[in-house]
């Protein structure tokens, strides 16, 4: 088994329990695990470090990643005018090609913003597996369960047959990868957009397969009031009755969500991602600090189509400084606060041994260079303030993941960033000539 | 006099009155103007441009460069305590050294991000005049007047005196630099800070010498109910009862402004900045569109003690996202309205012939690359799309100032960043230890 061994990092933010930052340390990662942070160590390969800022991988618990080939075609719109007129439509022409380059473009911009591993929902399942594998990104794939009939006015068993065998289909598939980074994951797209014999049989998926149930909940004031006309009930509450809620569900959004909703996901343990940039451009709302705090919540960037990029660091930025503008407080939510939603909340959400630089974690790990203009002046007391509230994506200087280094010095390695922009384009000029 | 040609530049955002969009054209500069958009043109010196987009660069309409040395120091800080027990403790402190090296790391910043033009407000404002002149950007140049006395409790004749010496002596420091890009600027602090007689005292300035009247107005909602308290009126109608609201006032934040004084900035024709990005930090609130729009509102940072950083980039997304999810409408405010409003919008406030790419306008332009892996998939119908939600300052490829090659491929050329960088982080070791 090789090792690599990071070497002398000027600064390394950990995020284990006590939060500390070490200075001058090495960092050495045998195979996939980092297995010694100290003095003096020795490896295989060596990165010099000395004026590197090294910190856990950023996690994106919530993204629809192939949805970047539709980055820009719908902006400005009304929600229902964005879902119902142009997202959808342009989706039902979506060819395999355009899942693969869709996701391809998605999972280099992760790489070069400091994204290591991401929570996908989205068809075409085994392609966008496919593309993860071949960038190297630690995914969770989750194929999108909807079970509503074509008029939306019900629900279709037939479909629901084949949604389910769907995810089966996938699950078999990223099996046979045989790779530790690609996960599957039961991903039931919203409590309105499925039967509620489907939201269960997710579960006992999910449950048996011991994967994330990732689904969408309370993303908008309407969904809310829909459910307790439709059903008597807000989602949350649905969702507990049914007796879904879990420490394995991860629930995108969350916005509209009460305190007696906020104590349920509490008492469940069920796992909330924040989607902040998203939540403001499609005007959707900003759920309650107290909420996400509580329960230790994630962070996403959702889809290209409704932020419009993948950069974490604007949704690290966001997450806090929405909370201050919504509460009229400066003082609530701190650069530590949205750094641990964007790592080791991120990792405790899916499950996985990530987003701490410690022994026996996964060697998921990005740098940044401490000579870099927006993140100076730099000293210990203003670290975490500048990486997240100063720097950008484009700051983050190498990538590395599962012990493999994909990133040094910007360049992507396993894949041409040239030919990805050009097959992304060749597919986009074809869908929307 | 030299020309500088633009060559088949891939796509020309023009800013035009129809907001014209051009592909495949030259630009031909001379001097330090535009003079010509067209085909098959020849200049002395001359730029491939056929991957780029070329755009007029940006006006970051409100700032404190200097305070750049503060990145970092203050945050996640209730308003009144950053103010009291961070910012202006340490600023107390300041050295000439200080002001240099944080308006350097500041100028630095705004050319690597594309920001062409600021109106910048604080002290020892010779020193930063010079600098923007050393890295070449253009500039309004304000000493921030203030004879509140220092108890805080009432004005203080004396202090007033050399307020207004210092603001004379500024005048006559840029006069004598004879750098056409360098303005001088009157900038009484705030209402709250300057007597009424400073306050008009700095408008006679102002119109005499054809500078822009540069002031805080309504930035926090303890600051209108203050005004109310003290005087009876709100603030923006105080300084309408005063006279001193007019077409050369820049009113920075105007973030608690009533219907009845957006009519009165309306009718006077003065000029408001969006601050959104810090807004939020400082949980401070957020304009109405209907009224930034009406008086079409420029774009500022603020400074990166409450941004933390000058990348409009990031303030432009705001601007239009912020917007959005305070109404609860997705379709308000565009991509195009918060471009319009970092361009154009911020050039009229401080009436020069800039903001557009048209002949006889300033040669204030930057570029992006079209192959930037960010604003990809790119075609003409998500361009403007693509810039302002997708997009980061780090995209920025060229930035020309007033007909000049200020950063080309990302390297600036007038100034050393390592040394910026270096310097910056003496002076903050120093002031910090």
């Amino acid at each position: 088994m090789s090792s690599l061994l990071l070497k002398n990092a000027r600064y390394i933010i950990t995020q284990n329990s006590g939060r500390e930052v070490l200075e001058n340390k090495d960092i050495l990662i045998e195979g996939n695990t980092i297995s010694e942070i100290g003095e003096h160590l020795k490896g295989d390969e060596e990165i010099d470090c000395s004026r590197n800022i090294v910190m856990p991988g950023l996690i994106n618990l919530h993204t629809h990643s192939a949805m970047n080939l539709l980055k820009g075609y719908s902006d400005d719109l009304k929600l229902v005018d964005w879902l119902s007129k142009k997202v959808w439509p342009i989706e039902a022409k979506f060819q395999p090609e355009d899942v693969k380059w869709g996701s391809m473009l998605a999972f280099l911009e992760m790489v070069k913003t400091g994204t290591t591993c991401f929570n996908d929902m989205y068809f075409s399942s085994d392609i966008i597996a496919k593309c993860a594998q071949t960038i190297g990104i630690r995914g969770f794939i989750g194929y999108g369960l909807i079970d509503l009939n074509k008029y939306g006015s019900g629900f279709d068993e037939e479909k629901r047959k084949s949604e389910l065998k769907e995810t089966l289909r996938i699950r078999d598939f990223i099996r046979s990868m045989h790779d530790s980074k690609i996960t599957f994951a039961v991903a039931p797209h919203a409590p309105y957009a499925c039967s509620e014999e489907l939201l269960l049989k997710a579960k006992e998926i999910a449950d048996n397969e011991h994967a994330p149930y990732h689904i969408h909940v309370s993303e908008t004031k309407k969904e809310v009031s829909d459910s307790v006309e439709q059903f008597g009930k807000r989602p949350v509450v649905r969702l507990h009755d049914m007796g879904i809620l879990d420490s394995n569900v991860i629930m995108a959004h969350a916005v509209w969500v009460n305190d007696t909703e906020w104590q349920m996901l509490k008492g469940t343990k069920t796992k909330v991602v924040n989607c902040p940039v998203s939540n403001l451009k499609l005007a959707s709302g900003i759920p309650p600090w107290h909420g996400l705090k509580e329960i230790h919540a994630g962070l996403g960037t959702d889809s290209a189509a409704s932020n419009n990029n993948l950069n974490m660091f604007e949704d690290m930025k966001m997450a806090a400084i929405i909370q201050k503008l919504s509460v009229g407080d400066a003082s609530l939510v701190t650069a530590q606060d949205v750094l641990d939603m964007a790592t080791c909340n991120g990792a405790d959400a899916l499950r996985i041994n990530a987003g701490r630089i410690e022994p026996d974690k996964l060697a998921d790990i990005i740098t940044l260079n401490v000579n870099q203009l927006m993140i100076n002046p730099l000293r210990r007391d203003n670290l975490i303030s500048n990486i997240v509230y100063s720097a950008s994506g484009a700051d983050v200087h190498d990538t590395i993941i599962d012990g493999k280094v994909l990133m040094r010095y910007r360049k992507v390695l396993t894949v041409s960033q040239d030919e990805v922009i050009q097959k992304a384009n060749e597919r986009s000029n074809i869908l929307f000539s």
